[in-house]
This record gives C-alpha cells, structure tokens and sequence, in this order.
C-alpha cells in the first residue's frame, strides 16, 4: 500500500495560477512561493468585500480517539466530491506545526486520495507563516526583558508576566526555564517557559483578525502582564504593535494550494484547539465563501472543543454561520466510545458500536443547538463490517440525521460523492437558524456554566481559588464581557481524558482564568492543558530524509 | 532627504524573471517568492557545473568604526556601475538577521542609490533561510534533550553539552539559562544558553555546503557534545542528519534579487564574521562566477576577520580566487583611527586622515599577502575636504595602490563608474596569484600565530589554560587538520577594541577553542565573543510600523 507521501508526489500538481484561474483570480492577484503555492493580496481580498457569499460547511467530529477520525480527510475528500458533482468549491483548512511532524504525527494534511499538496511544504515550512508568529511572539519577548533592564519605565512586575515565549517544535526541557542568569549584562533573571507556536496568542488573533488595521489593534490590546501595583501592562504600553505588525504583514495573506483532484483549498493559520480557537483564519474563511459556491472547513479536536469555539468565538467574526454541519465518526472510534480496546478494534461489535454511539449522538444533540442543520460522515475503514455500519445507520435514523458513508481516503473524490449530496440535500432542505449558546453580557461564571452544561454535559462548575481571584481581576479590568475559550481534554466531554462516551452528572473544574485581549476572549483552564508537547522515544524525525534530488523521504 | 526606505519604495521593481532572463534564467529554473524574489534550482546549478568561470571581485575594509565605511554599499553600487560599463555583473551578498534589524541598525541591504530590493522582505523575513536554519539548530536541540530525557542511551554528559538554541533576534536575557526544570515530566535540568541565528553552526555549514549531498555529511560531522567518557558524540550518531537536511532543502537555494538599477543579486547565507567565516554561500557565489563575467561579493567585518576567512577558509571550497580584492575606506573612519573621536569628524583633518591610513595600509599589505591584486575604495561623504582626499590620494600612491572615490550612496551607478573602471583595469593588468596564508597540515599552533603575526600585527600568542586542553583534546580526535576562524573583535587588529590604527608589538590571548566538525574548522576565541547581541534602550522596533496598504514603514 502507498503512503500518504508516496501518493502525494505521484501526484502531477498543476500551476496553482491554473488552479485559481477559474475563482477569478490573476497573477497579479497573488504572490506565488514556488509554482505551487501562492499568497493572496489585501487588495483582492478587498475587493470582494460586497460578493454574495456562498455556502459555508463546517466539519467537526466526535471526540478523538487513538483510532483516529480522519476529519481533515474528509474535508478534503468533501470537498473534491464537491467539485465532482459540478459545484464550485473551495477548502478552508488550518495550517499544520512543525513540532507534532518532528515528534509523532508526520504529517497533517489530509490522508490517502484526499491530501492538500504539495504537502511536504505543507508540513515543513510553507510560506512562512509559523516562523513569522514565533518571531513575533519572542520579539515581544525580547522587548519586555530588553524593558526590564533597561530600567523597566512601566513597572512591570517580572514575576507577573504572563507572556512566555515559543518555538514551533516539540521540546518538553524548554516547559519551564530561568532566564537572564550569568550576571548584571545579561539581563534581569526571573521564571519563564516556551510554549508551542500555535498555542501563541499571536496564532489566535491572526486568524481572528479582518485585516491589518484590526491586526494591528488586537496586538496592541495582547496583556503582557501586570505592574507591581497589578494593574495590566499592554503591548500599547511598549509602542510596539506597529513592529510586531510589520513582522506579521505577510503571513495575515491567506495562502492557496490545490487538492489531489485540484480543488482550490485554502490553508491559513492553526490556533490550538484546546488553549485557543482552533480554527484557520477568518480572512481566508470569509474569502472563500465569496470565491466559492461551496466552502468546506474545519475546526480542531471534537465538536465539544472546536466547533463549540468556531460557532460562539469565530462564526460572530464571519459573515455568515455555516449551513450545515458534518460530524466525522468511524466505526472504529465509536467502538473505543463504547469501550473496546485498541487492541480489539478490528473484531465485529455490533453492541459498541451501539454503545459508542451515546457520543455521537450528544455531538449531533449540541450542534443542533446552534440552529444549524447536522449530517453524519462515517470514515470508512477496511475493518468496518456490514452488520456494525447497519447497526450505526440505525442508530441515526432513531435520532434522525442524515448519516453517509466515505470512503475518500482509498477512492478520493469519488468516494466522497454520497456524503456531497447528502449534505447538499440537507442545505437545500433545511435553512440554518443560527444562534449563539450565550451572550457576551453574562457573567463568565454564567458563560462557563451553560457550556459546561449544554455541550459537556457537567452537573455543575467549580471554581478554584486562583480562577476566582482572576476572576474579580477580569471584572475589575472590564474585561468580563469576552467569550470564553476553554481549554479543556480533547479526550472527553468532561475534563477527565478517561471518561468516554457520553458522561453525565460530572463535576468540572475551573483552575484558571487568563485574559487573551488581543485574540478578544477569556481562556477556562480545566485540569492540565499541555501548550508544550513532548518528543516520543522514537521521534519521527528518525525517519525523515530527502534524496540528492531533493526530495522529501519519510515525512510520513 | 529621503530615507533608504524611500528610495526604495520609488523605484519600481521589475520582475524578477526579466531581471535574470539575460542570465539565460528561465521561469522553470527558478521558485518564485512573490514577484521580486526567487530561489534558483539545484538542477540548474548543477547544469553549470561546467561553465567557465568569471572574474570574482571581493570588497572587504578598514576595520569598522562607529563612522561607519558603507561595505555593502560599495559592494552593490560597484556593481551597478560595472553594469553600467557593459560588464555583465552580479552580486553575491549576505542576508541580513531579523535581530539587528528590531535593534540598531534597521536594515542591511546598502543604503542610498545603492541597495539589493525588495529591502523591506530582504531584512524581514526574506524566502524564510534564516527561519529554517533556527528551526533545523533548535530540532536538533529538542532531540538531544528528548535523547536525554528518554533514557540517554549515548551516555551524553548534560554538563558537556556544547549545542546551545538559537533565536533569530536580540535577546541578551536568553543568554545564560536552565531548561528542564519542573519536575521529571519536563526533561533534565541543566545548564544551557540561546546564540542568534547567524551564529549557528548549521548558517556557516549552509553557506559552505556545495550541494544537499554535501549539506548532509557536514550536519552528520557536527559535534553536540561529549559523552561522560569524554569521546565526542555527533548528529550521526543522533540519526537526525536527514531530518535536518530535509528542513533546509529549500534554504540551500540560492535568492535571487535585484538592485535599485536593475542588476542580478544572490542574497544567500549570512554567518557572523567573528564567531564563523562571515560571508554568503558558496553557491551564490560559485553559481554567481557561471552566470555573470564580474561577479562582486563582500566578506564580514574587515578585511583581517572577514576577508582572511574569505581567502583561507571560504575559497578553498571556491572554483577560483577572487581577482581583485577591494578595501572600502572612509575618510571620516581614517581620521577616527588617527585617533580623531566621533563628534569631531566633520572638522578637517588632514594629519588624522594620514595617520589613521596606517589601518588600511597594514589592511592593503595584508591582502597582497594572498598574491591577489588590491584597489582601495573611498566612499565618499560630504564632509569630505579636498585637502583630506588628496592627502589620502598621497598615501595610496606611496604604497603603490590604485585608489577611486566612489558616490554609489548618492548617486547610485553614475557615482560608480571611477572604482568600476579602477578595478576593471587592475583585473586586466595584474592577473592574482593567488596562495593561502597556511596549510591544514600545519599545527594549530602553528596555523593561528601565522594568522596573528601576519595578519593581526602581534608579536606573541598565548593560549589559556582550557585553550590547551582543548587544543590536546581536537589533536586526540583527529581533528587539527581543520582550518582556523578566529573570533576577535572587529574593531582593532588586536585582541583590545581601543587599540586603533596598526597596533603591533601585542599579545594575543587565545581563551578558547571550538571545533565546528561540521562547517569544518576549529573557532579560536581571543577575549569575549558575543554570540547573543542584546537590544538598545530605545530598539529600532520602535519607529517601525506597517500602514493599512502593507507598506512597510519605519524600517530606515
């Protein structure tokens, strides 16, 4: 059997000017980085701002699992059936970290016969974009302790700053660091710790913000940290937002690449889904619904994490609400939701998959709460037997959503045609009626509480007591009237990564509150969120390798 | 007057693809980065592999003085004006680092009429080199942390670890640091500490590299550390060779991009002059010989750091010797090295101007070592007095030096023509003969006196204690056959930066000894190297900014 890579390069990818050709956009609309990548301009984007905007698709899926979902792929595999069924259809998807493709991962650019390519520029350094955020982010960093030194004007407490700094790399000893040692020219000593790129509050804002202007505005607003008398510090305060948006003034342009099939797709910005918003960019979202009849996106991890953040933080940023939703589930993961181990995945049970699906269907259940309308896509796997995807079907007809299998990753386009008009069928039948889960006036512990409840399911909140001294910090601040962003378990509806299914009657814990005032909301830590991976024993950097040629080996 | 940025924002580019069309480039020879860059392809340097080569030009200088000499300046307009004369020219430059550009200097593409565009990308993120050089060094950090912190099969002594991280920006509070601190989950505490990018080993082997092949068994030879026995441990025996070469597939192809009148410049590589050889890539440079019949290139610092590495380290892996070597002088930095202090230098002073020339006659001297042909450059500034350029006129002929003033700063190519017509004809007359200062086979002893006493003026060198159990530990390896780079202070010949003008009669300490396996040479270290600059009280980043349009401001 192929490879992801080996499929990608026996791929003959066409111009990307050819690619977007039919969207309507020039050479002179673009600046290319290579044959087959290209960054849009501000001023085509501009120029689109009063186009009608077509059909927005939101893919989500049920909480991951080690099986695997498969949701990128279906995205993409989507998309192209999209395509092949004759619509005009364009993908907006986020841009993979180069630490998870050194580490365990390999890759993150879809899977089979549905990849974005060319994918190894995808994975390693693309455009350039990660590298601008972290340069960004720690030239922030360098100019807070260059601030400190230097006679620290503002007063920043150096015990207080909550700006760390990053590397886009998995690189656990760099978690917790002193820095600023080795005496008097070197600094004012003092705790800090590097975060993953994407986890930076930087990624965030780039895919929040609507242009360079609001770029600009939303790093002023970024809090670095606090005064001794604990009032905030803001970048506004150090006069360098005007830097920190010239460092950025490239990677905002949304960037084009084509799909296996040639769909144009969009592949811009990659927040964090559980520390951050977890969504690709706003400006290349909003650019594609005008481009395109059809727009396929994506949000992070599960429903309960990233298309909660894309319909109450990203979608009031958008000019319109997704039409529909579609839940990725496998057979397999739904097994593991009904309690199967890994190691048993590939024997037939009927019964939990029957099980499992209690975490489908509250999926299914919470974005129907947003007013928009949800199909379910099963991923097909080569284990799947007949009687365990009857048993599934079933179980939606009982709750009444449309349920299509898909087979994209072997078949590509084709494979994803029945999944393209069911979900067709379903915009054209049922318009969406979008509403929000809460309103910025509540009070964050109401604006907590009804997401614990209504999406995880939790019986009741509870706030520990540095959350609620952060809290009485916020409101002071007037900072209370953001949406939340929580930064929860991937792994569960519930904040422990044990609990499948669909639990109920659980407790959730709120450690913590931070304040992201440039991203424009309030992140709920609840338990340990990892914003540093590790490298595995054997990372997969051991296997990567290019030929004389220059050609990528072993990126998968 | 108009700011360097200015200039550089009236002028309107041409494509890149009609810039380098007269070069025989074609659009498939190259990867496109916007409509002003391009990286040329292997394959394309590989098929010139047999062309003759043209005449190389290398521009070094006085030692720098905060007067400031204009080296790329020089560089870039001596160009423009061979260009002028009906040579066809290129230029092979050093790519500026992010970090000085935040912190002093705002930019370092030349100045005036005479600088490489488009400026703003070249000194921001340019085609992304420096980004994938951090990110190659920095992986290559996080794997032999992770190597430590997963049972450390190598026997890797933490305390003997010599690979430290890199930024690409000014970050004195990151020189001396402790990682892995927060208990077992996060790694091995131990001692470590942040360069900038340019002072990574992985930007000196880049821009010695021939070819990925090549690339490839340089990262594998570089050494990371030692092992409790003592016994080096390399990246080979890490297995991450490929998974570094494969981060740099693209930042070993050389930029193409053009001056302010049109002419073809390789902007490719750019290691620190004190802490490695400090000039751009060999393959910009030997590419650059194939495709031009006067190729102009400029080495780091002056001409005893930047074009003594130039001539003994860098042109051994050169298809030939530079033909003419020229040494950019100012009048205003003569009279600061015949001891006239800064905020006098706009009064005339024609016995300072004759006493500091003692700097560029031991720097002319110098370089007639190597049997190469030399011109002396003035760039001229306007407080500049007739007497004072006569009188260094008087010097140059009584050393026997041909001597042109050059005005590329205010008047672009035009204000070339004199030093292009002076160095054409040196060429032309005087053919180089050209012969290294030493032999890899002599001793380390031996190879780094013949450098201070023949170059630097000293009359004895001293080595330090650990510089001797260093030295016995490179001869136990094998490795004393390498090169030396002597990281020394740009500011005088000696070891003491007060010391101006033609010290002799010194001692020269050498503290430290450094073996870089994989760019191939030993670092001699005289007194305190900085490898990690720090910001100024009021940083560049400051006055930068970008306006609503994306046009850079500020970056002058």
């Amino acid at each position: 059997m192929k490879t992801d890579i080996e499929i990608a390069q026996g791929v003959a990818l066409k111009p990307i000017t050819d690619i977007i050709a039919p969207l309507g956009i020039d050479f002179d609309d673009i600046e290319l980085y290579g044959k087959y990548k290209a960054k849009l301009t501000a001023e085509k984007i501009q120029s689109l701002e009063n186009h009608p905007n077509g059909k927005l698709i939101l893919v989500t899926a049920i909480n991951p699992t080690p099986a695997g979902e498969g949701k990128s792929t279906i995205t993409i595999g989507l998309a192209d059936a999209l395509s092949k069924i004759g619509k005009k259809t364009m993908i907006a998807l986020r841009e993979p970290s180069l630490g998870p493709v050194m580490g365990i991962k390999g890759g993150a650019a879809g899977g089979g016969h549905a990849q974005v390519l060319p994918m190894e520029d995808i994975n390693l350094h693309f455009t350039g974009d990660m590298h601008a955020i972290t340069t960004a982010h720690n030239a922030l960093s360098a100019l807070i302790d260059n601030h400190l030194h230097q006679g620290n004007e503002l007063g920043i407490d150096p015990r207080r700053i909550i700006w760390k700094r990053v590397v886009d790399l998995n690189d656990r000893a760099l978690r917790h660091v002193t820095i600023g040692l080795g005496g008097p020219l070197n600094g004012i000593p003092r705790e800090d710790g590097f975060d993953i790129t994407v986890a930076s509050e930087i990624m965030a804002i780039l895919c929040l913000a609507t242009d360079l202007t609001n770029l600009k505005e939303r790093l002023a607003n970024i809090v670095i940290g606090y005064r001794y008398a604990r009032s905030p510090v803001y970048v506004r305060d150090l006069k360098v937002e005007g830097a920190l948006t010239l460092i950025l003034k490239d990677a905002i342009k949304p960037n084009l690449v084509q799909t296996i099939y040639g769909t144009p797709a969009f592949v811009h910005g990659g927040p964090f889904a559980n520390i951050a918003h977890g969504c690709n960019s706003v400006l290349a979202t909003k650019t594609a619904l005008r481009l395109a009849d059809y727009t396929v996106t994506e949000a992070g991890f599960g429903a309960d994490l990233g298309a909660e953040k894309f319909l109450d933080i990203k979608t009031p940023n958008l000019p319109k609400c997704p039409d529909a939703i579609v839940i990725v589930a496998t057979i397999r993961a739904l097994k593991m939701n009904g309690g199967v181990a890994k190691d048993a995945l590939g024997q037939e049970n009927v019964q939990a998959v029957q099980s499992g699906f209690a975490n489908l269907a509250r999926h299914v259940e919470n974005m129907r709460k947003y007013g928009i309308p949800v199909v379910v896509a099963i991923n097909e796997f080569v284990t799947d037997t007949d009687s365990e995807i009857i048993a599934l079907k079933e179980c939606c007809a009982g709750i009444q959503v449309p349920v299509a299998l898909a087979s994209v990753w072997a078949n590509g386009a084709e494979g994803g045609v029945e999944l393209a008009e069911t979900v067709v069928a379903t915009i054209e039948e049922k318009p969406a009626n979008y509403k929000r889960l809460y309103q910025d006036q509540q009070s964050i512990e109401e604006k907590i509480s009804v997401i614990a409840r209504e999406i995880y399911g939790a019986s009741k909140v509870v706030f520990e007591k540095k959350a609620k001294s952060q809290m009485a910090q916020i409101i002071q601040n007037g900072w209370d009237t953001l949406p939340i962003c929580m930064a929860k378990t991937q792994y569960s509806f519930s904040d422990d990564p044990s609990l499948l299914g669909a639990p109920t009657g659980f407790e959730m814990t709120i450690r913590e509150l931070v304040p992201k005032l440039g991203a424009g909301f309030i992140v709920a830590l609840t338990g340990d969120v990892m914003t540093m991976p590790g490298l595995p024993k054997a990372p997969a950097a051991l296997n990567m390798d290019v030929d004389a040629d220059g050609n990528a080996v072993g990126l998968f």
